[in-house]
């Protein structure tokens, strides 16, 4: 099911969703959601991982053909029950279950099917086990930081004069595209969409979206409200560029911010605001340091230089300016005011704090970060200044 | 919140919703998921629409600005039923939600919300309205159909020598973006996930796959098995092209196929029969018809020509033939031997009957009908050869 490398990282994945289970109430975790099975084998099968602090199964629907001492083919998730049964394995007294990562019909027919098991919430242990990364998963978002800023370089040589922003947006999906980004991307909560990522020009970054990202868009359509708006790209405005890199199944994110003309004074002013954030971020807080500590730093320096009209979008403001990434867009932790939780070592997170100035559009930057003891060390590196889209 | 014509279809979208509940055992419905919210209110918001035989209330948490008479602000859903009572509207003895369409998490708070209330699974109620389409609807969907026929047309152009499936892809991903494609695709199921479509090279198309489209592909990596593999597009095979139509939150699925330099006679012969089922479905099966029937009709056509081993897949088999679209990519009815239901006019589907050819590839095309009196009506009007790609 896996080469050496992929194996012994699989089984730290593992040890670590354990750890947390120690803590927990229940004997046993399910796990169906393709996130999360692709977090414990490396790959996104129609089945299920079995976990117990003893033992550990994958019941698989489909795809046909996968090998493995641990691996059984199942018709229906009832059958798992009597094949644990069969193998001498104890039934669970308290199963957890992914009550985030898969709808209330799965939920309630999984539930069915440990009859007499007290039934609990699973999804939080995984989100906490996946919050520190794994050695191959370092290796892996490292990897694609790389390869993602190896796109962004190029971005200005996409664009072409006169172009809305869809035709923009399209020439960068498809720069992205055909170096390998795997086109979709897992975002979590039912009420999440996102395609590739997102571009903002002009004033369209300030429409309020539905969607909770940090900035919104009014959309193509009303059917997907979030991003680009099929504008023109106007002369004396910004195109703030958003997109994911996604190669091998971990997600980094990124911004860079390209101007077409002259822009005004405040919106450099807001610009050179979001790059000093996040360099005293990065020097004063790393392992140990408190999420929403971090935010108040931050919207300490936007107050004092008064730009807090203008922080993290328009009328309708993100509440958050980070997230973790990994093999989800939004991971833990979230970097907002009243988060008491602190850094870890080896967690990986993307910073973006952005400014939304009227007539002009986004500013700011984003890049992803790894926690480290002294601080955070940036993964998407590439110039961060305003480049003109000529 | 939409001009008079969406607002007239809206009523009888409406309409559409409250008759399938008049059958049921419930007072209320509460809607949350994106694809319903779209459904009913013509956009996406992150909120809910409650709805009895009498009232019809949107709650909205996010984009700030929406105004309308039965519009409310909520910042939590345990809000809804205080305003409900504010309002004078009785709180519902028995109230359906999403069970396929929302994760665990959120039917658990909703069902605490309405204290006292029964709960039931409402998605079906959803699915069963959304079937048959309204008029506006059906222009959406017509005019899809066109735009992604317009599409096709110009994909043996998109094609250079020497491409990978990627590099193609990418290409013609490019082509339906720039010209308005939204991108996100909404698919039902929390285990289904699709990038704007597949294209299958030669032996990929039978690779098998978790997920549950009519075929599998390995997939660019494990992260996401289904589609193209990142191969080179060989001599004596074929590309099989199935991506949607989706410009205004409304999905049409099409397929056609194109060939690098010569394939065996028996690949002409499967993807002529796969026109030829398509031909004879169309003028046998209108409104009335059983969809079981549809399918093992065409099935019986495929064993007189002895090409059932190569039907739908090569190990791994789909077990139907085509399905419901709309604002989602698989919607009812799904066309599957034991299925039992009856063909409506005014229902969308998409007909796929697709064979997988060993060392050459897949063949077959995909069309979306709209079901009428007499038959079924294409709307992804295109030739249907197997066109050379040079």
């Amino acid at each position: 099911m896996a080469d050496l490398v992929l194996q012994w990282d699989l089984e730290l994945r593992l040890e670590k969703v354990r750890a947390v289970m120690e803590d927990s109430k229940f004997d046993a975790l399910l796990v169906t959601s393709n996130a999360n099975l692709f977090y414990l084998t490396g790959m996104v099968i129609n089945g299920y991982v079995f976990i117990t602090q003893e033992n550990y199964f994958v019941f698989v629907r489909r795809p046909v053909g996968l090998k493995g001492d641990n691996i059984h083919y199942i018709r229906k998730p009832e059958d798992i029950p009597e094949i644990l049964q069969s193998l001498g394995v104890p039934l669970p007294v308290q199963i957890a279950l992914e009550e985030i990562d898969i709808n209330a019909a799965e939920f309630e027919r999984l539930s069915k099917g440990f009859e007499g098991a007290g039934v609990s919430g699973g999804s939080g242990i995984l989100l906490r086990a996946r919050e520190v990364k794994t050695p191959l998963e370092m290796e892996f978002l490292k990897r694609t930081g790389q390869r993602q800023a190896e796109v962004y370089k190029l971005v200005p040589s996409l664009y072409e004069k006169g172009m809305t922003d869809l035709e923009f947006s399209a020439a960068i999906e498809h720069g992205f595209r055909k170096r390998g980004h795997i086109g979709f991307l897992r975002v979590s909560g039912f009420r999440m969409e996102c395609y590739m990522g997102q571009i903002f020009a002009g004033d369209n970054a300030a429409a309020p979206s539905p969607y909770d990202f940090a900035l919104g868009g009014a959309g193509l359509h009303t059917a997907f409200p979030n991003g680009l708006a099929g504008i023109d790209i106007t002369e004396g405005t910004t195109v703030m560029v958003d997109m994911t890199g996604n190669f091998e199944g971990y997600i980094t994110d990124m911004t860079r911010t390209f101007r077409v003309g002259e822009i005004s004074e405040i919106a450099y002013r807001a610009h050179n605001l979001s790059l000093e954030i996040q360099k005293k971020l990065s020097q004063n807080f790393g392992e140990g340091a408190v999420c929403g500590d971090m935010y108040n730093f931050a919207y300490e320096m936007v107050k004092e230089q008064g730009l807090e009209q203008y922080f993290m979008g328009g009328d309708q403001k993100a509440g958050f300016i980070g997230h973790g990434v990994g093999v989800q867009l939004n991971e833990l932790p979230v970097i907002f005011p009243k988060n008491r939780e602190r850094l870890k070592a080896g967690m990986v997170i993307a910073l973006e704090p952005k400014f939304v100035i009227p007539h002009v559009g986004a500013v700011g930057t984003e890049n992803t970060y790894v926690v480290t003891k002294d601080g955070l060390e940036c993964i998407t590196v590439l110039d961060e200044d305003i480049i003109e889209l000529i």
